[in-house]
């Protein structure tokens, strides 16, 4: 029998969720039209608060219900739209849903990182589809990108600016010389960073993005906890001086590499040469470099977030549900089931590093230093030294090394915090080109 | 029942073609686990001087054919793969597997540009699908994302560098300085342009790749001939160190914008502002900027072309196609098939310019000059005018307008040829920022 309509059930009312809801109403002509048939919003789950917001207002108050088992009874719904976010209940209702038979939409980055292969499996054996481009880069596509366009590829790297706050902050930073705390502040102040801004500024955002991406391209499981995670705020406004010296821009990277062995996957600050695409990329916006053995480099970029782009791949995702329901196939798509390969331990990662040292101003000091390095197998590619202040007699060191492996260069740093002459190892930073 | 393969008839065995026939069998494995059951290539159609090239050499002699009805005549093919390129005789080929109920996989600009909305009709009413990603992009996701991912977006503008050829020459000559027949030398000595580079040159593959590009995104038929289409032959090395001197790269862009009332489509050269991204997408790179209402600003950025890239969006339709076979479904895409909206004449179009002009070296030629531009309501932005040959007594003016008709500008060209202290319009450039 040929489908009248779709029945679409909403969880969440926040921006996201009342931005999707307005597009299916606003759009609903152009969407029935490329669906086959209307797309009806039958029931929305929302927290007692939810009511009073603006886009709760604008809506048919017998769509409510504040009761998830009154939501998941309600009939005709073919498709769940889950944008709540965080993990719990999240989980619960994803899965109570794909075991009722629902295809599934979601922006939820943390339940798709965290539980992914499970719900996927799921929905597998329920013949549904669960979908989740908006969980990460907002409208940008980058799931489909994995699961149809490139998926005649080996996808060897992906490097990929994936949060926007961070990204805004560094934007600051290297732009007006701001230090973090200044640029943090705001970007409260704009919206763009949470009063609680721990999980974009220490990095746990990207992280769970990057297990996404990662597990489609390299169709292996990667989990948030086997990501090595550093966040900016360690980073000042003189580390921005002396990378624009050098010809650098220092962004928050999310990196994954896939070599016939292991798997290496690292969010951090990186300096990146500054001719290239993603030191172009500033504020807010984000990018995704991806390798492949077919396409070569390809490159991602847009609004990382906001509740219209993510609407957009919210609403792109429905409509592929849709035509499932409609087809009664569940979803082509797949996650990276097979037995994950080793991830490679961040002690055995090779890159260039940059290193800024507060050192005692007097003759003999670099030496001790490079014989540290020297003594790891750390060759140096260039040095600035710069007097920091002539009352305290201190001087500032900046070294550029070639490649080394991370495991020597935290026992040189361990060592050179041992030497008399070192008062600080002010920072150092990986480089990747 | 089960399909327990799908058979693939290729046309062409040139660098594309035998590119597409290497990935179907060195990653036959992979292919086969995400279909679902193996890919067989069955048939390729050939020309007798494509059986001494190399992949032909490494390739099943049983499995070639010169002749096409009896391609056409072989069981089994479920996909026909077109790579032969050109318009004739390729809708011959393409027409007749449609009418055979074949899915068809392209990599053929010109024909889906000049006759993609017949083939897609087609393609409907057997049932089948036409998928054509590798005609536009190499191997950037770009068709797809206007198929499905951006499909909840009102497009309102799209900005694309989608030749690289002319991209690899503006490059040269804005780098090195070179003049347009040395860096199309050097171009064609690198194999990047053609022996006869016109189509390049012209911006007429620029114009088939837009055609295609705009009647997706806009749902509304653009034919090439609708493009206003320009190409790069006129531009000088004096053009590019202006641009560079005023905060400006010189590209040539593909660019296509919606309003409520009517689609205005061109190809040619363009100033636009040194920071963008698009300014700094160098070489045979392509870039594609899309603006919709919801997801705001996406880029899509990659190889536009060579044998390794199209190959990875031609596998990737073919794999969708395949997935279409197993389902018994049709193609989920379509084309922009409503009645066209109205193509904006060029004359109506606003930009602002830039303008070089050699002038007499006396007092009062720029006020004439300026009184002809105001005649037409065009208001000057800046001037720059510098001593071209003191020998001569000419002077060089540049000017940049204010945005402007087009037709009150080309209007405002007539007279200015006419003024006795204009020696000679060097160049006219319009901007886009």
């Amino acid at each position: 029998m040929k489908k009248q309509s779709i029945g679409i059930g909403l969880m969440g009312l926040g921006v996201i969720a009342g931005q999707v809801a307005k597009v299916l109403i606003d759009k609903a002509d152009a969407l029935a039209e490329e669906v086959g048939c209307p797309l009806i919003l039958r029931r929305v789950k929302v927290l007692p608060q939810d009511l009073s917001r603006p886009q709760a207002q604008a809506m048919d108050p017998q769509l409510f219900t504040t009761d998830a088992d009154e939501f998941f009874a309600t009939q005709g719904i073919d498709i769940v739209v889950e944008a709540i976010g965080g993990e719990i209940p999240a989980i619960d209702y994803l899965t109570k849903a794909l075991l009722g038979g629902k295809h599934v939409v979601t922006s939820n980055k943390e339940v798709i990182a965290k539980h992914g292969v499970e719900l996927l499996t799921l929905a597998q054996q329920h013949g549904v589809g669960l979908h989740y481009e908006a969980a990460v880069g907002g409208g940008i596509p980058l799931i489909s990108p994995f699961q149809h366009d490139l998926l005649a590829n080996k996808i060897s790297g992906i490097y990929a600016i994936i949060n926007g706050t961070t990204n805004f902050i560094l934007t600051r930073m290297a732009r007006d010389g701001m230090d973090f705390s200044s640029a943090l502040s705001r970007a409260q102040e704009l919206g763009y960073a949470e009063p609680n801004p721990r999980d974009d500024v220490e990095g746990i955002d990207a992280s769970y993005k990057l297990a996404i991406l990662a597990s489609l391209a390299f169709r292996s499981q990667v989990r948030p906890e086997d990501i090595y995670c550093e966040g900016i705020s360690r980073l000042s406004s003189r580390d921005f001086q002396y990378a624009q010296e050098l010809g650098f821009a220092i962004k928050l990277l999310a990196i994954a590499k896939q070599s016939d062995e292991s798997i290496e996957v690292r969010v951090h600050p990186v300096f990146i040469p500054e001719d290239s695409l993603l030191a172009k990329v500033e504020g807010v916006y984000n990018a995704i470099l991806v390798e492949g053995d077919l396409v070569g480099k390809v490159l991602f970029f847009g609004e990382g977030a906001g509740a219209l782009p993510t609407s957009s791949a919210v609403i792109a995702n429905v409509v592929a549900a849709a035509k499932d329901v409609i087809l009664g196939a569940g979803s082509r798509a797949r996650w990276g089931m097979q037995p994950g390969k080793d991830i490679k331990p961040m002690s055995e990662i090779r890159t260039r590093y940059y290193l800024r040292l507060n050192v005692a101003d007097r003759p003999g000091v670099l030496a001790q230093i490079a014989k540290v390095l020297g003594d790891h197998q750390i060759s140096i590619s260039s040095v600035i030294q710069k007097l920091a202040d002539s009352v305290a007699q201190t001087a500032e060191i900046v070294i550029m090394t070639h490649p080394a492996q991370e495991e020597a260069m935290q026992q040189a740093l361990g060592e050179l915090t041992h030497l008399t002459a070192v008062n600080e190892i002010s920072n150092f930073i990986r480089v990747e080109s």
